[in-house]
């Protein structure tokens, strides 16, 4: 059965990871990838602490123009290898935290991703490695400062502001992360829609390639694209990131 | 008077920064931009340890084509704003050690580079606070699959391989950076030559930029561009970063 990872800020101040079991949240020791991950026995309802982004990556790597239809939109050629960067740790945010527009950029985006959690170090992976080196997936938003990303033509800029990677709300772990049913709400209203079906290179891909690039440590995050649809968001506004069974990532926008 | 600051490995296994004094350095009782970087008391032989990174980044911010002459030599045109990616942590080596060129890249350059090394929590800074913000500086090799680099469009991949930033020897504080000499050697050879006071965008300038995009932390690194002349190193090379003033980063090659 799946298993739901969240981090939380519990009523006291204090900051642990924990398993989300319909209403409450069983805190655990430690990092859930570390020998200290298990049951503390203590529970918490899940109304009374506050949902933190569920890892604090030390990386975040992304990958461009991974579904078909946000290639055309984009104007750009289908890469034959995925097109890699990155976004900075100092962009993550958590689920419920605001997107905040920067002064430089006048057309702020949302990119609704699937996005894969790290669980172990993993460098050079062989094709059966893969499914143990993940923790499980989340719903992440690679937020982008659209004018900025056409006039640098390196996208590093326009995709890592501070407050530029929204993810959440839980690290589902134990199932599997195609074919399922991706889509950006904004304000309530479908902006973004498609199927991680769709993905030109499929998770398992993705995270052998990155593997054979960077180290990759527990907690990292790689970011697996984008369908299409993409479009801005203002001052005011609510986006939604969901993903089906994955769960609902929801940020204000200021 | 400039101070010389080291991070390394002692015989005995333990970890620990330090200020370099002649023949001798002066160990640390933390990380120098926090409460506990004043030293132990405790000296040890230069020649008794091994130097490490002096820092550990939690992310490296470098620019591209920030020299004419190197803007010129790829063919690109002139930013008229700084042009950023990123270096992921896990790329990050010390002096003495070794890169290794990957198996996807069958061409892989050096590019010397300034680092600045960021000391205090840096957002938004104003024109007068970038000085306190800076550490201080040391030698960065932003090292590149230039194939790669040509063929993705974005540099991420090309340059975030595992050892393709070398950092060191010392972060050297108290000093301007501007006007110094910025070489590459290769088996002793020159192959790159500049001078920092080419740069389009200068250190403030940068930083300043940077702090306008993301926070940055203390330990980040910021890698100011490389001069012309860059150039292919092979297995069994010696490459040399040196900066006048600064130090001088030696990495073999394999």
């Amino acid at each position: 059965m799946a298993e739901r990872l969240v981090r939380v800020a519990l009523p006291d101040g204090r900051v642990a990871y924990g398993r989300r079991q319909d209403e409450t949240v069983e805190l655990l020791a430690g990092a859930p990838w570390t020998v200290w991950g298990q049951p503390t026995g203590e529970r918490v309802g899940a109304g009374e602490v506050r949902l933190l982004a569920p890892v604090q990556p030390g990386k975040v790597v992304a990958v461009g123009l991974n579904y078909r239809m946000h290639a055309e939109e984009m104007k750009d050629r289908l890469p034959d290898e995925p097109v890699l960067f990155l976004k900075p740790a100092s962009s993550v945010i958590g689920p419920g935290e605001t997107i905040r527009r920067p002064a430089m950029s006048a057309e702020v985006h949302y990119e609704a991703e699937l996005a894969v959690v790290i669980g172990r170090r993993a460098r050079n992976l062989a094709r059966d490695e893969v499914e143990e080196a993940i923790l499980g997936y989340t719903c992440g938003n690679d937020v982008t400062a659209r004018d900025l990303q056409r006039k640098d033509g390196q996208w590093t800029r326009s995709k890592s502001f501070d407050t530029f990677c929204p993810l959440g709300p839980e690290v589902v772990r134990g199932v599997d992360p195609s074919g399922r049913a991706i889509r950006t709400l904004v304000n309530g209203e479908v902006r973004q829609e498609g199927n991680t079906g769709d993905l030109l290179f499929d998770v398992a891909y993705l995270v052998r390639f990155v593997s054979q690039v960077m180290t990759l440590e527990p907690g990292d995050v790689i970011l697996t694209g984008t369908p299409a649809g993409v479009g801005p968001i203002v001052a005011g506004d609510v986006v939604s990131v969901v993903i089906e069974g994955i769960g609902e990532l929801v940020n204000p926008v200021e």
